[in-house]
């Protein structure tokens, strides 16, 4: 559910608050005003809706509850729900509200007569101190309760914490004693996370001090989201499959070249002992009681941005629609979802929400940041090509979909007009939603076509590559499928990557392109829909215990920095426990 | 519970498994074997044997609970029960089983018709992935769930160090924005922590790699339980004392040589945000389902070592015995119990236990490490001289006391005759132990001089020194009255820090005295009692949140390091998530 590196790049931009601005002009609450009135049930009726019991879950709380893996012996064999995948154009600084509109369309797929649930990602603690404040939806689609999901949950990224860092006091541990497995100490390619922004520790040197210290080392913190592990917690199938996956982990390279593993240390069964808790997905609510699993967060550039596999498949075992969301753009989330979540857990979406917003739209059509509260119908049509990019991919897939336009207050109706003249000419549904404002009730025209094209089968899925093929013509579908690329460039660190890979097995893995969630090329200034660029990969990171190759298209920044003013500082917490700042 | 530094010290004696090795030649099963045959009860009942109903716990799974502060509100005015307070002779490494005696006698209490409850430190992750594999007492003396109070138990850790790293990226951002507050990036005194035994991370370099990365400078990591936060964690009455000492910390100085607070920096509401869960003290229980508050765990020997005030007073609140421990010998914890924690609680011990082995006392002695289990009944005796020591300090504290001796398999009747003698001859009342290998049952002798000191009203309880003497009379008092020293010489750097102190009003904090826990002086080889010494002050650190001023005697780590098979190698989970490896 949250996009650390999105809200990386509203640092560059100084005036990144008028999503929030603009919703206040409508005076209704703010988020924590409204989730603290809301009308939270206990987390075992919410469960009982479910058909859980209360031997089926692990408390939290009176709200927040973990489910153990009996119950996924139970009902593993039961035929799935939908499942709809919420995607959206190319974000833009002006914010689209996908998880709002997530949030808001499972609330209203309950008013329509549907037992549905969403399934979100935890928001990572760096962000909500930094710049957002807060990311569990907005308005009257939150999902609760807000001040813990936005804070330390049940753990889970913590957990993950713990267990990256512990590899990483085991690698230099290593090295100290005596390095048998000779690994090079200019290789290690294990980081060590903290879930925070802080830029002073992207790039420094540990080991210092002294003999008793160490050896002095280059390193650096990656954010919590970006650790491959969370990736892995993400991906699981059981704790088995954890536990493997953690052995095949790289961390370093030899003196010689070759490889070294999280296994060839040792330590998978203690990385896995450390997650035990943090693999079992946690069931919440929403403000209108809907079930909501939020678990996992990975991001969604480096790695691929989907909350995680067993969440999705817990509900859709327990419930006749699940609406989940995936990161950033229908290029990068969506095509993840497709060619790597999907792929590995066995799962297909049914229908596809492209979320949209006029101002967003505004900003693709040429509109300057300042100038999104003024109308301007033409600059909504020039923005449309954006969209018009994704709903090709779409259909490149085979997904069917329907275009939901998230209404904001000094949206005019010339404006979102142009949209659905749009839609209707391309034959693509069109529902505008006001979920923000109005909770599940805003968004039953959505949920209805949602109903319409996944009980009419509409989709036929198919993926745009397969996992055999040579990596450099599985990154060539996707640019040129999903991107609209002419063509792709590999630097030479690139071209060597690639060799390395398939001279260690790696080649048949999937690939998770790292690209500017900004931009369908890799130049986050182009927006809109560019036409016959060229897309270039810089390096290959082999993720082998996530599963994926991570092919990067310039400078992905896997540690976020704190704005001027953090949102930190707006923060408190009164004398009686009561939450501030949050929203 | 738990004793980073003593572990990191068994890092340097290669045969630090002596303990566990004696055990097992009684043929009892593992410290996780017994705790899975337990016959746990569920929180909800083990909570209303205090009193507490449904509505009183925030649950966490079924056999952990926070209590909220309603609970409080409601008992705060009710008369404290007995407070039996734990300690011990300087710990060699050997191990005494402080843990193990004191949740061995709050269950024996309980089976001579006390209504008792235990309250312990928390575990820190890093001794246990280290060294320590567990420290949860042992044998038939344990806290439950065991497997969850060694991992991330209700998570208060992570949330001290996401809070404490949150101020060091608010720092190092505001050095990077304009620094309007003057900070002197050569003297910022907050580091960084992580729950982690990570030697490369003491020392490290940040900022590197340009400009957007912020300013180079020097810094390191300590283990999160040497936090100020932890200390203030364990020592705030409630939320709003809280967030005033989190104001109060002293993160830096400015050009000019003045202090800057994180008040300055404008967090202490995020900050205490961060803490809000972390300050509910937490429930669990016994083997004997004794109930058992497990809150906290500042560093026993830069810090003040004891668990946290609020699980203590909740504990007096709502039961007639409470057993505490305090960690390392009576020269650390006790005496950091009775100036630190009593002092700033209003509350005081009525008895205490020096807890005492065989084994340990040999090595006082003058027995090497790999001769123990050999009788040494003379070896005993002159180790007697450390015992007395303590046994002195309680007496100067006027608080009535019994030496409980922890046997071990391979001791021999000759070998404790000998503490019993002295004891005998001494007036001191003494009670051989058997808590580890019979649970309660093997401590009701001890339980019985306890109830009976207790409720003889037998302490008159006094403090060594009072706050508003001048900072040396404060550090001599400690040293003659409770090390036996001589005389105390201070460093250049200390002299200057002294009147630093005086300087900014920090002069009429108590002192926390950071010292080798092996010996009553500042050199750790040193065993016995040693007569006519010297105690060098090398550095005076003001913890102006916690409200003490650390004296440094000594190079005191405050990261420990790994050591060369940590314990992390042999732990694990299967498939159903059973746990191995922890003890």
């Amino acid at each position: 559910m949250t996009e650390p590196s999105l809200v990386h790049a509203k640092e560059d931009h100084p005036t990144g608050r008028v999503k929030r601005e603009v919703k206040t002009t409508k005076t209704i609450p703010s988020d924590i005003e409204i989730a603290r009135q809301a009308d939270k049930k206990p987390i075992r009726e919410v469960a009982s809706q479910l058909g859980l019991g209360e031997s089926d879950l692990e408390l939290y709380g009176n709200d927040k509850a973990k489910i153990p893996p009996h119950v996924w012996k139970r009902i593993q064999n039961r035929p799935d729900g939908k499942l709809v995948l919420v995607t959206a154009i190319s974000p833009t600084p002006a914010g689209e509200g996908k998880s709002t509109v997530t949030v808001g369309l499972g609330q209203a797929l309950n008013r329509v007569g549907k037992k549905a649930t969403v399934a979100l990602r935890e928001p990572s603690l760096g962000p909500v101190m930094g710049i957002k404040g807060g990311a569990a939806g907005g308005g009257y689609s939150q999902v609760l309760p807000m001040e813990d999901i936005n804070l330390h949950f049940t753990g889970d990224f913590h957990a993950v914490t713990s267990a990256h860092n512990s590899i990483a006091a085991m690698i230099d541990n290593h090295i100290f004693r005596d390095n048998t497995l000779s690994i090079d100490p200019r290789r290690i390619v294990w980081k060590r996370v903290l879930d925070l922004n802080d830029r002073a520790l992207r790039h420094v040197v540990v080991g210092l001090g002294g003999k008793t210290n160490g050896m002095p080392r280059e390193d650096g913190f990656d954010i919590t989201v970006a650790s491959e592990l969370m990736a892995i917690l993400c991906l699981a199938r059981d704790l088995k499959d954890l536990k493997e996956r953690i052995g095949r982990i790289v961390i370093a390279y030899r003196l010689d070249g070759s490889p070294v593993t999280v296994a060839d240390l040792g330590v998978e069964g203690a990385v896995a002992l450390l997650l035990k808790d943090a693999v079992k997905p946690n069931l919440v609510q929403t403000l209108e009681n809907t079930p909501a699993f939020i678990h996992g967060g990975p991001f969604a550039n480096i790695a691929h941005g989907c909350n995680s596999l067993a969440a999705t498949r817990h509900a859709l075992k327990l419930s006749e629609y699940t609406v989940t969301e995936a990161g950033f753009g229908a290029d990068l989330g969506a095509e993840k979802f497709i060619h790597i979540k999907s792929r590995m857990g066995g799962i297909q979406p049914d229908v596809a929400v492209i979320v949209a917003t006029v101002r967003a739209l505004k900003m693709h059509g040429g509109v300057s940041r300042d100038r999104l509260n003024e109308s301007d119908p033409d600059a909504v049509t020039r923005g449309l090509a954006n969209l018009s990019r994704h709903v090709d991919t779409m259909r490149a897939f085979g997904l069917a979909h329907v275009v939901a336009l998230n209404l904001f207050a000094v949206d005019t109706e010339a404006e979102w007009r142009r949209v659905e003249d749009w839609c209707a000419r391309e034959q693509v549904p069109f529902a505008l939603t006001r979920v923000w404002e109005q909770g599940g009730a805003g968004g039953e025209d959505l949920a209805r076509y949602v109903v319409q094209l996944a009980e009419a089968g509409s989709s036929n899925l198919r993926t745009l590559y397969e996992t055999d093929q040579p990596i450099r013509a599985k990154i060539a579908a996707i640019a040129q499928k999903v991107y609209g690329a002419e063509r792709v460039e590999y630097s030479k660190q690139a071209e060597k990557q690639i060799a390395e890979c398939e001279k260690w097995g790696w080649h048949e893995l999937p690939i998770c392109m790292a690209k500017t969630q900004y931009s369908l090329t890799d130049d986050p200034a182009l927006f809109g829909r560019p036409e016959a660029f060229t897309l270039h990969i810089r390096e290959i990171r082999p993720a082998v215990g996530a599963g994926f190759l991570v092919a990067l298209t310039g400078n992905m920044l896997t540690m976020p920095g704190l704005p001027k003013q953090p949102a930190a500082l707006r923060m408190d917490v009164d004398q009686d426990g009561r939450v501030y700042g949050l929203f």
